[in-house]
């Protein structure tokens, strides 16, 4: 095995960390690579929640080690984030970055490491308050995943929310910051992150959803999931191909 | 006017109200729509950011009232917010849902009326996390948009956050709650609401979202975009019928 890693090692380029999410193992496949990589070799990590610091921090090749977190399913999901250690070189992530694009992928860069990265972040943000309006009896699970399936999750899978407010005012950003930042400070005021989402609640959204897709027919949900994620990368590109042609 | 309005609303099931977002103007209107408006005609409101009781609680058919809240451009994108007073009856709740799926849009119905309805509270949540990066230096609003165009956005425009998740952990949402649940807590609790965003960073989002989308392209974006949104619901449309076919 080892000495398998090592053959394969030589002369490549770019190394795709893929081992489980336990630091230790983390720690030691990446001493085995530093021990054994060319000095031009990235080595990238696929953590979505261990920060890079954390196992490169000693390592002779340190300036190449970065994250780049690819999302379930990579297949069908283009965005990749890369996200340097404090030792990364520039010319690490910059390599990365055109690697990924000449790939297909859509790489985002972190300027430093925080918790939860990007995607994470902006899920979790949101999926709280989902929990929070079942948890407040406000609305169904169901009709919640609705209002974003029918409603914002459109428009946000070709563009991101702040493009979205960008269009949403007349003059932009400014503009819609000035009409509403007074509204929405005041609605969020009342989104408390420290709330704790019970038992409870965890069980009323895992009914919805088992009524919607029963045990004996995840399997087929999750293959049904990724064809419409294929699907829509599709449409996308024909869509900006079409743009493209009409410019 | 008034007597154009009295002729209009003879024999009307449903009166969509859509004036500014004024309470004096929407209880003026709604005096006049109470007045005049026939026993079992249902008297919607289109207002995003005011809640029903506000408006209806002096009226003879406040039973009838109740907010249907479209959301922009509502040609294009389905969800229809349905938010009751505490006086509003079922049978108009009912009537209201079934007549939206009539034509086409995707109720989905609040129990209570809260500040911002489903989907600003989603949307506020999210936004303001996307503010907050860019105010930590952590990315730049181009990235953070791209994160959610290119990521999340893409499964969102199809199922919701908690159908999302469902699919994320081998035996569903319960599981990925033991799983994950910690992490997620651990994140929010770094993501504090009551965190001011400055002039400083809304002007860094104005002016990356100015480059790309100058002041005189502003309006060919905004029909680009409808015309993305209602190519994005036609595509929706064709795999819905798809996976009926392959039922």
């Amino acid at each position: 095995m080892q000495e398998d890693l090592k053959i394969a090692l030589r002369g490549s380029f770019w190394v795709q960390e893929c081992v489980p999410e336990n630091l230790d193992i983390k720690r030691s496949v990446f001493r085995t690579l530093d021990e054994n990589c060319d000095d031009g070799t990235i080595l990238a990590s696929s953590t979505s929640n261990l920060t890079p610091d954390q196992f490169t921090h000693d390592l002779k090749h340190r300036a190449r080690c970065v994250v780049c977190h690819p999302v379930n399913p990579p297949f069908a999901i283009p965005v990749v984030e890369v996200v340097p250690a404090p030792w990364t070189e520039k010319s690490t992530i910059e390599m990365a970055v055109a690697t990924l694009k000449d790939i297909g992928q859509s790489p985002v860069v972190l300027n430093k490491s925080v918790d939860g990265f990007l995607v994470n972040r902006l899920q979790y943000a949101l999926l709280m308050e989902a929990f929070r309006l079942v948890q407040d009896g406000v609305a169904s699970p169901q009709d919640i995943d609705t209002a974003i399936s029918q409603g914002l999750g459109t428009r946000w899978s070709f563009m991101g929310p702040f493009e979205t407010i960008d269009l949403n005012a007349p003059q932009g950003v400014t503009d819609y910051c000035a009409r509403y930042m007074g509204g929405i400070e005041r609605v969020v005021a009342t989104q408390d992150n420290q709330v704790k989402i019970t038992q409870d609640t965890i069980d009323t959204v895992a009914a919805a959803m088992k009524q919607q897709v029963p045990d004996d027919k995840r399997a087929a949900r999750t293959e049904w999931r990724n064809a419409r994620l294929l699907a829509l990368h599709k449409h996308k590109l024909d869509a900006e191909k079409w743009d493209n042609n009409t410019k």
